[in-house]
């Protein structure tokens, strides 16, 4: 019995973002555990058991994997970008926490990927340059009042910003509200950045002035960058201009 | 001349971090730039030329490779973590924008790394796990009163928070300020993260409440984490706690 359970991140799509510390934890697993589109990124083996499962049953899928790290399986939940950026980590560790008080005794490793907004801005320069900061959008989990709150005061700091699950379906209009709340608080030109699919074939990167910016220009596969009231855009003739938050802010 | 230029995240420190596609550009490349320590992680081949500098000179240190990468070299700028994350992304792109118009047209691409917060947080659990931002320490290129600002709208919003570049020997009284603004404006004990060394063979991880903390935890090769008013901690008998923010806020 030499059980464990890895959380691992897959990064945003591309594979050649997969650090060799996660593909040797996929490597040495007996059991891979996460969501479906997520799963199907790991090539099938003979002695690998795959456990695909649907979106927001995240705590059973933590408990499912707890129970087989328990008896002895080498499990790996696997998650887009980094498994703690709005990701499998903190619903794992919920389970934890109000689960089997032996779970707290088992081999559990979080092992980092690359996560969405840091391969967004890679795609554009570097608009994340500067202090910032990163919100779920989603309020499936969290009032609608506090996103509210944290946009005006991340304005207020003069953070850049990255917004994770920016409109899904379920919820169009949450997108619509924060962009109407942005663009009342920030009266300049600042960059937004939609990055969709971001590092995989399909990648599309769009980039615009926050004032131009529309609900419909988001999904779930995209995820957004807000520049600061710093964030400089240098054109380039017949390619996508760089974006970039300088280092420094004058006194 | 096929030259182009590359700007490269290694990671905290760990190789086994160090992504396929990083290290690919580092087999082509012909030039390697960087401050001394990151240059140091890079193994000699006769076809390659290393370029070490000295903290404090990015900008140089950028033009120096834009001139060699327009005399057709393939060059990777290497930086620690992620590039994008106060590092040397920015730097790059405020040489090219206010540099030599053809640098615009060269190949530049950033290539993305794990950044140190997300290896700290890895490493203890998930506190970065619900809305939070990443805040520099230094006040070598901003005001300080910018800094104190921004740590007192990140409580007020309640964002967990990662802190790069906590303390050096230059500047031992920032983070002291910095400890003092944060203990006054959080009244409970939310826990705070020292994080050194992380992912190396001597990495140090120290978690205790942020009443507890004092100055001298931190250096310049610690990250700094701490928890929202949200962010839970699971003791384990005998291992260090985990530490995670809760993916939920009840309405």
């Amino acid at each position: 019995m030499t059980g464990g359970l890895v959380i691992a991140g897959l990064g945003p799509g591309n594979d050649a973002l997969i650090t060799p510390e996660v593909r040797a934890a996929l490597d040495q697993a007996t059991d891979i555990v996460g969501y479906i589109p997520y799963v199907e990124r790991i090539a099938p083996r003979p002695d690998l058991t795959l456990h695909p499962s649907d979106n927001r049953v995240e705590i059973d899928r933590a408990r499912h994997a707890l129970e087989m790290a328990s008896d002895g399986r080498r499990v790996v939940i696997v998650s887009s970008g980094d498994p703690g950026v709005f990701a499998m980590a903190s619903a794992l560790f919920e389970a934890v926490e109000h689960g089997a008080p032996h779970w707290r005794d088992l081999d559990i490793a979080v092992l980092p990927g690359i996560t969405a907004m840091l391969a967004a801005s890679a795609a554009c320069g570097a608009p994340l340059g500067h202090d910032f900061c990163a919100i779920n959008l989603s309020d499936n989990l969290k009032p609608w009042a506090l996103i509210e709150k944290r946009l005006r005061l991340a304005v207020e700091a003069d953070f850049a910003m990255a917004f994770y699950n920016p409109r899904s379906k379920s919820r169009p209009e949450g997108f619509e509200k924060a962009l109407r709340t942005l663009q009342d608080a920030c009266n300049d030109a600042r960059p937004m950045i939609f990055a969709r699919n971001v590092t995989r074939p399909d990648q599309s990167l769009r980039i615009l002035p926050l004032s131009e910016a529309a609900p419909d220009m988001a999904d779930m596969r995209t995820v957004v960058l807000l520049g600061s009231s710093q964030t400089r855009i240098i054109p380039r003739g017949g390619a996508a201009p760089f974006v970039y938050t300088p280092r420094s802010v004058e006194g």
